[in-house]
This record gives C-alpha cells, structure tokens and sequence, in this order.
C-alpha cells in the first residue's frame, strides 16, 4: 500500500458564494504536490465589511507551501474563479492554465497588474490534458452563463476526479458549448473516484431552462417598446448580451454598449472567436444624433453598483445619455440576495422619470447560469461518482447537496473552507483542519478580515468619533483645558449646550481630580480620559463614542 | 363657493414602504384645521444610516401647525404607523385615537416615554365615529395581519374620503374581523370623493390567500417532525402566532414564548379581548426539563434582526434553551427587502448546527397581510372612489397603481411626500410643495437626515479616521513633531514602515516648510495637514482617511 495520498481542500466557496479557490494535491503527507482550481474575488458590502475595494481568499497555506504549487487552473472567467489570479501571482508565481476566452480575460488583470503576459498559458479543449507533476488535467467543456466555462478532469495515480466548476444542463446555450451528455459519459465510463459539484440551486426544485428560450420573449419586448430600450445583465454573459443586442438589431435599433466591462466582454469574445457574429455597435456620442425609438442600450450594473452605467443613469445623465418618460429598462438579471436595496433604489429612480422598469418577476428575461436540482441529478448520474464533495455554496446548500448525495447512494462530504480530504482509498475522510479566512483589498493594501482594521470602521459608523487632547506641561500638570473634537456625532443633546462644552467640562473635572500618579502614566490618563468622555456622552446623547485620546507633554 | 379646501399631504409612507405619517385637513388656505393618520417609523441599516436607532418622519411642517392639529388616528399598531406616536407627543400634544388593541400598544410606549395614558383615546368601531373640528371619523375594519387593523372613513365638508390603512382581502382571517363586502358598500353607497389606498402589493398578480390556509399546512409540518420545534414571524401577527400555537399544541407539544414582542403581543390580544383562546404557555426555565420533542418555541427575529431571539438561538443558547441536531426552525414569514443578509446568516448557522430550516420557498407557511393587484381592484370596486391616491409604497407601486386607477376610469394622483393635494371641488391638484424628509433618532437624540452627522460616520467607515496633533510656541513656531493616531486603517503600507510614521515624516516636512504666515494661520495649518495626510495615505495605502486637525497653541 502506497503512502501517498490524494488530498482535497477548499480555502474559498465552501460555506460562501464567492472566492472560489480549491486545492488538490498529491503525495506523501506534507509532502503533496498541489495545484489550485480557480482563483476567485468576493465582493464587499457595508454591513460586514465598509470600505473594502476586494475581498479575496486567505492564502497564507498556500504562500507557505508555493514551492510545491504545479499550477493554477481557471475554470471560466467570472470574477469569483479568476478575479484573484493576478492579486497573488507574485505570492504564488504558478503558472495559469485557462481556455482561450478565460485566458484573454486572465491577461488583461495581469497586465493591470504589470505581470507577464506568458504566466497565463492558453490550454486546449478535451480531449487534450496538460500534465503538471502528478497531475493530468483537461478542460471538459460544460455550459455556463459565460463562454467556454469548463469542469476540469483530474487524473491522479488514485483514480479521476472531476471538479465540476459553474455550471447549468444548457443544451441550447446560445454562444458557448452545450452540454454534451455523451462526451461526458465516455469521459466518465471507467469510473470517477470523486465529483466536486456546484451547489448553488440545490433548493432550486424544477428544472433550469436554456439560454435558447429567452430570445423570442425578449425580441416581442424590444419590438412592442416605444421609446428608448436599455437593457442590463451581467457583461460577462456574453450569450445574453447577443441576445438582447440582436432583438435589437431585429427590431431595427442602432446597439450601443455602455461601462467598461460590457466592451471588455464583446470584445474578448470577439477577439478568441467565441462570438462570430455580433449587430453593429454604435458609440455613445453617435447615439445623440439617433432618434430614442431606433436605440438600444446594453450596460452595466445589473446589481445596482452604485458606479456603473444603470445607476449612473437612474441618477441622471450618462455620457451624454440620458432616460426619458416613455423609455423602457429591462433587467434580464437576477438580484444577487445582498443588492436588494441598490437595485430597488434604480428602480424607484426610473419610476420618477416615468421610465417603465422590467425585471425578471415574470421569469421571461433571465434563467439562471445554474444547474438546479434536477440538472444537479443529472450530472449526478452520468458522472457516477463513488463521492460527492458539493461546493459553490454557503453552508446550507452544501449540507442539502451532501444529503442529496447521501439519499441516491453516492458518499456525500461536506467540506467547508479550510477542512482538507483525504481521498485516497475508499472512505473519504478529513485529513486536517487548516486556518483559513479572508484577505481585504483595502485600497492598495491587503489586510486580514480579522486584523481589526474594518472592525474599528464599522464601529466608529455606528458610535462616531471623539478626539480628546490635553496638554501636560514638565512638571505633568495639565496645560489648559482638555480638548474635544467629534466627527459624526449630534452637536447638542439633552442639555442642549453644545456636546463639545459639556464634555470638554466633565473631562476637565476628571482631569483636575486626577492625582499625580495618574498624570504621570499615559495609560491610565489615556484610560481615565477615554472612560470619562464615554459616560458623558452616554448622559447626554445616549451613544458611547469610539476615542482617540492623544496626551502631549511638553519636555 | 367657499374658500374653503380639502387638503392632502403625506409626510412619510408615499415613496417609501415606512413611517407612515398622512395629514387631512380643512379650511381656509393657510388656516386648515388638521388631523393625521398615522405616525409611525422605518428602521434604519448599515448602507445609509448606520448608527442610528430609529427613522421617523420630519414633522417640523406639523410642529410650525401644532395649534392647529386636532388629533392624531393610528389604524393599527405596526411600528410603521405607530412607532413615533410617543416620540412625538411632547412635540404635538394632539390627542391620540386608536382602537382597544392598537390603543394597548400605543399605551405602552406611551408609559416608556413618561406621557400620560389618557392621551390616548380608545375610539370605537365604525358605526360610532368622533368629531374633531371640521372632520368626523371613523374606524371601519379592514382585515391585515394584526387585529383591529382599520381604515379610516373622514366625512369632511367636501365629502366622505377613506384612508384604507393597511390592508388584505381576507374573508377568514382567523384572530380579527374579516373583510366585510356588505358593510362597506353600506358605507361607501353614497359615493366617495377619495380612496386615499395601501399599494404595497401592486405589482403581485395572483389574488392573496387567506390566514386561514396556513392552518392545516403548519399542523402537517409541526405534527411531523421529530425534535423541538422552533418558529418565527411578526409577533404582531396575533392570528398567526394563535395558528403556530394551536399547531404545537395539537402536536401535544408545550409552547414556549420567546422575546419580549412575543409576549407583549400576546398579552395585549388576551388583555384587549381581540383573542380568547391561547393555548396555555410555560416559561423558557421550564422548557429545559421538557423533552426537546415535546416543545414548540415561538420567538421574535423573522428578519434576522441581530438581538432577537432567533438570531440568538442561531449564534448559541437564549435563556438557556440550544438547538441541536434534528430539531426545525420554520420562517413563518416572509423577507422584506434589505433583510436578506440577515435571514441567510441565521439559516447558515442552523445549518452548521444540523437544524432543518424551513421557509416560504413552497409557499405554504406565509400569506401577505397586503392586498395584492386583484384584491386592490376588489376594493376599488367597492369603494368606487371619484379619486384614487396610492400610499404605503415606493414611488414604482405609487406610479403602477395610480396607472392602475387610470386604467379604470378613476383620477389617479400620484403623490409623494411633501406633496399637498387640494381636494376640493372636481379635479384634485397640487397646492404645495412642502419640505419633508427624515429625522433619525441616534442613541436618545433627534437629528435630521442631512445634517451631516451619519454622512461622516459613513465615510470613516469606508475611508477610516486619522487625528493630527501640533503643538505650537508662544512664537507659532512648530513644538516638537506632528503626532498622528489612526483608527481603521491599516498599519503598513506600499513602503512596509509603519504606516503613522510615513504620514508623521510627511506632515513634519510640511510644517517645515510652512511659512510664517501659514502657521499663524488656523484655517491654513488645518488645511495643509489635511490634504498632506491625505495625500500622504493615498500615495501609501491607497486611501484618503477622514481627518480631524487638532493645533494647540501655547500662550
């Protein structure tokens, strides 16, 4: 019996949607070589995490281990698989695999970044496998809500593997591969040791529908449409744009694209052939000259990002665009749970400029990028796995999609982020318990969820901020008065004196109670002081600020 | 023809779902004697109002007038038309009407606050009505979930206007009075000159369902399961907290209270009479020597809220009850908008537990207590108003109902707040515009919306806080170094030397080279130190810190 073994380990998306980063390795313990599938970005809210830019995976497991990173492979190009990849190439510097459209939306966040262009390696489709150490990898075509999204097929000495990535059955994708059950069933005809399976839609009870069966809906929309069509969905889902970019073209308006990331997406797709045809694309300043029935708008911000291009317009003029009474705005979208309030803020602003707002409530504009339940089961049984690992969701889909496992006879594990796997033999088991957690891109730099950093934000946006100086002359007497200064607090309370006077006058009796031992030690000055202008303020607005007491001695 | 007019003015609750505050009044322009239906609150999040404890409408056009308001009417005792009566009443000193149950609530508060309890009035049903001034009225029911919810019939000199308050069509709804189609036509048969009417479930196509269809449905669901039973909803949803109880009790569980709402609620119906029967109740201390399949706990928090008691039980053990494996917790609620993040926190952590969580997915354990589209026209038909006014919405329910009013033949006014209807005669128009908006209650003082404060506190949580300190001579002459303390912000940056010395070393070179002029100069030193912070940060970790500016000068 071989000491080695074959090891699994989420460090990203088990137990969360978002952050994608998984970990294979094989070897002797500890001494495993590894490759990581997906890379992948979270985004930030205000509630948990103000001010954040980014939220990535922690890595420091992997940091620590790099010299034996084979490579990262990147199973299709939204942001929570690839947004991460050029933010730790210098951490990692592991070669990246991708397919052609993954591969040119990889290339452009390198070259942001100043990488090289050749850390990213454009990799064939199935049947062809690159080998990296013990590891022999392919690109398995399966369809997703973005060109080209691939499972990766993962040949170990203890049997395959198969890492589902993102996925849906689509059998009429639009652009992109459909599903192919039989290419699928002859890759898994000799048995398939584990499936690492997209949990998303497991409580998702019918099943999905096709990519296909939007476009005739959304043509009658656009055709009976009288004034100005804008439309949104993510970028990304290039099938989608040429959906709503040829009923457009069918119903004789002139398509202009707007935000960044809708160009960026026509044209990656265009550029590696995904998309071969696409309707004429006008510029924005062309648009003005365009009567507002012959236009239709494709742009960004279907998730009311407060930035991009939907919102931007609901607030008023956008490149010299602007929506008018009688316009329509079609969400084919779905709200992510988490954007209600940024989407129905749009909403309620295009209701004032008497723009009629379609969203998805009728299920003719949108269908989801993933499998639900009954899809789930279908790949469930052509792969046949001996083990089921769900992934791609927070805690409640996992344990759903392992009971599932469970109740069709398959070994169901429910591996959350940080919990490595030991797959080698046949019963499934955790290995180890590894550290893991989040990384902020906090403006330029990057900072551990939990270092503090963002939990001093959030408590200065819900108690406020006071600044107490005092002055202490050589002989540690006090020079003058304390001093106080607020930043997000009321200006009076209930004495209705200012707040400022009130407190500036209970800190300088405390001050001038304080014995000598007291104005020697900072800490206890510092403490005193901060205790004090708390209780005070607590008396009088019935809010206890965060502090920053700074003592100054003269010397 | 009189001089005299009917007037219309929403001061919270048309253009938000929220702090429903309505203002009738009659007489001469400027002079119009007043009355309000409902004052109520909205409840405030980390996106635009961290901090603060409650939202409530600006009154101060109310206040300029409080001479002239006759009485305040509360329709039912949801914290959105009846959470500011108490915060108010020093401000008004109007006499409040309300029926017996909403009258109980309201006296509670009343009694938080010091106010006396007589002034609240407890009015009786429709026929019995109360003149104050220039109107009569009364308290018609209306079914919604919570007893004795009511519109208000407002006989006025210019005819008979009804406010709808909140409502559904419900014919069964198990705990207060159904809808009654007879008396209402009775009521209306002499023709309504305004439906002043609920829009919150405009946009839901298919007719509501009635309380009564949970019943069975909940009883399938408690009667089945195997270890302790937990459930939430509105504790203010008597009836269905009645048919969660009735389940338990069925199921020969014990039921357990959980949260204060839970238990006021319920007192309050028993007190008021509005519910005879209640299954008998054991405290949480005894619960724990009840085998767990024996107990059924209803309790506070359906939308996630961070102290109620399911978000407690979620995170461990309340008042000493735990939930382990096996055990069910039902949301017998729905999620309103923006609470998602919440509701999913709390599932994911049962779900960590080994709990089932069971929601309205299926839509079997919730009904709306809001009048969907058809019912609206139900109402609409009875009601046959000359004009329609839609409230209780966001501007895109206000738009699609007052489009939907049109449609049939009524005058549709689409009214947001602050704007005053006149009324009088046959074409309703706008009379005014008036200035209204939000005050937040923050800690125990009362701040308006735009005053800045929770502006700041908004962009330290995103920007974090820096505190400069300088020491000036008797001669302006710089003493010693700036002195720099952060909070929220990350201690290194690009350079890796900690981050306070970066920004101290910038500020010194700074000051060094300010001239006489500058360091005399407050304003100047301020806004030097400032913007060399800030740039400073920028340059080093890719943020701009708010900034407080303390310059002592010795004397």
């Amino acid at each position: 019996m071989s000491s080695e073994r074959l090891i699994y380990l989420p460090l990203g998306g088990a137990g969360e949607i978002g952050m994608n980063a998984y970990v294979y390795g094989y070897g002797k313990p500890g001494k495993e070589r590894l490759i990581v599938v997906d890379l992948g970005v979270a985004f930030p809210d205000m509630d948990g995490s103000p001010g954040v830019d980014l939220i990535l995976p922690d890595i420091t497991w992997l940091k620590d281990r790099r010299d034996r990173i084979e490579a990262v492979f990147v199973t299709h190009a939204h942001e929570d698989h690839v947004g991460a990849v050029a933010h730790y190439y210098d951490a990692l510097r592991a070669p990246i695999y991708a397919r052609k459209f993954t591969a040119n939306i990889a290339r452009r966040k390198m070259n942001e970044h100043g990488h090289p262009n050749d850390a990213v390696t454009t990799a064939g489709v199935w049947p062809e496998q690159v080998t990296v150490g013990p590891f022999t990898v392919g690109f398995l075509p399966i369809s997703h809500s973005i060109p080209e999204s691939s499972a990766m097929v993962i040949d170990t000495p203890e049997g395959r593997v198969i890492h589902s990535g993102d996925f849906k059955i689509d059998l009429t994708p639009g652009v992109g591969e459909p599903f192919d059950p039989g290419l699928w069933a002859e890759v898994c005809k000799d048995g398939i040791k584990a499936l690492i399976c997209d949990s998303t839609n497991v409580f998702s009870p019918l099943p999905g529908r096709s990519e296909a069966t939007l476009g005739p809906e959304i043509e009658k929309l656009v055709g009976a449409a009288e004034g100005m069509v804008v439309a949104t969905t993510f970028a990304s889902n290039v099938a989608r744009v040429k959906t709503l970019a040829d009923a457009g073209a069918r119903a004789g308006r002139s398509v202009v694209l707007l935000g960044r990331a809708m160009k960026r997406m026509v044209d990656a797709a265009l550029e590696t052939g995904v998309m071969t045809d696409f309707p004429p694309v006008i510029a924005p300043e062309d648009a003005r000259s365009i009567p507002r029935e012959n236009l239709m708008l494709l742009v960004t911000g279907s998730q009311g990002e407060r930035r991009a291009a939907s919102a931007q317009l609901a607030r008023g003029k956008y490149q010299g665009i602007e929506m008018k009474e009688g316009d329509l705005f079609l969400f084919s979208s779905k709200t992510i749970p988490g954007n209600e309030r940024g989407v129905i803020r749009i909403i309620n602003q295009f209701s004032e400029m008497g723009v009629d707002v379609v969203d998805d409530s009728s299920g003719l504009y949108h269908v989801s990028g993933h499998a639900n339940r009954p899809d789930l089961e279908t790949l469930h049984d052509v792969v046949k796995p001996q083990v089921l690992i769900p992934m791609h969701g927070e805690h409640r889909h996992l344990r759903e999609h392992a009971k599932l496992a469970e109740a069709k006879g398959m070994t169901g594990v429910l591996a959350v982020n940080g919990m490595m796997i030991d797959l080698s033999g046949n019963a499934p088991k955790v290995a180890e318990y590894i550290e893991t957690g989040r990384t902020y891109l906090d403006g330029t730099v990057k900072i551990g969820a939990l270092d503090g950093v963002v939990r001093d934000r959030i408590r200065m946006a819900l108690n406020g901020h006071a600044t107490v100086t005092v002055i202490l002359d050589t002989d540690d007497e006090p020079l003058g008065e304390p001093w106080v200064d607020l930043m997000g607090l009321p200006e009076t309370g209930r004495s209705k004196a200012p707040l400022v006077d009130v407190l500036e006058e209970d800190l300088s009796q405390w001050l001038n109670r304080a014995g000598a031992k007291t104005l020697r030690d900072d800490d206890k000055l510092n403490e005193g002081l901060k205790r004090t202008l708390r209780q005070s303020a607590m008396d009088e607005i019935g809010k206890k600020p965060e502090v920053t007491v700074v003592v100054s001695r003269l010397s």
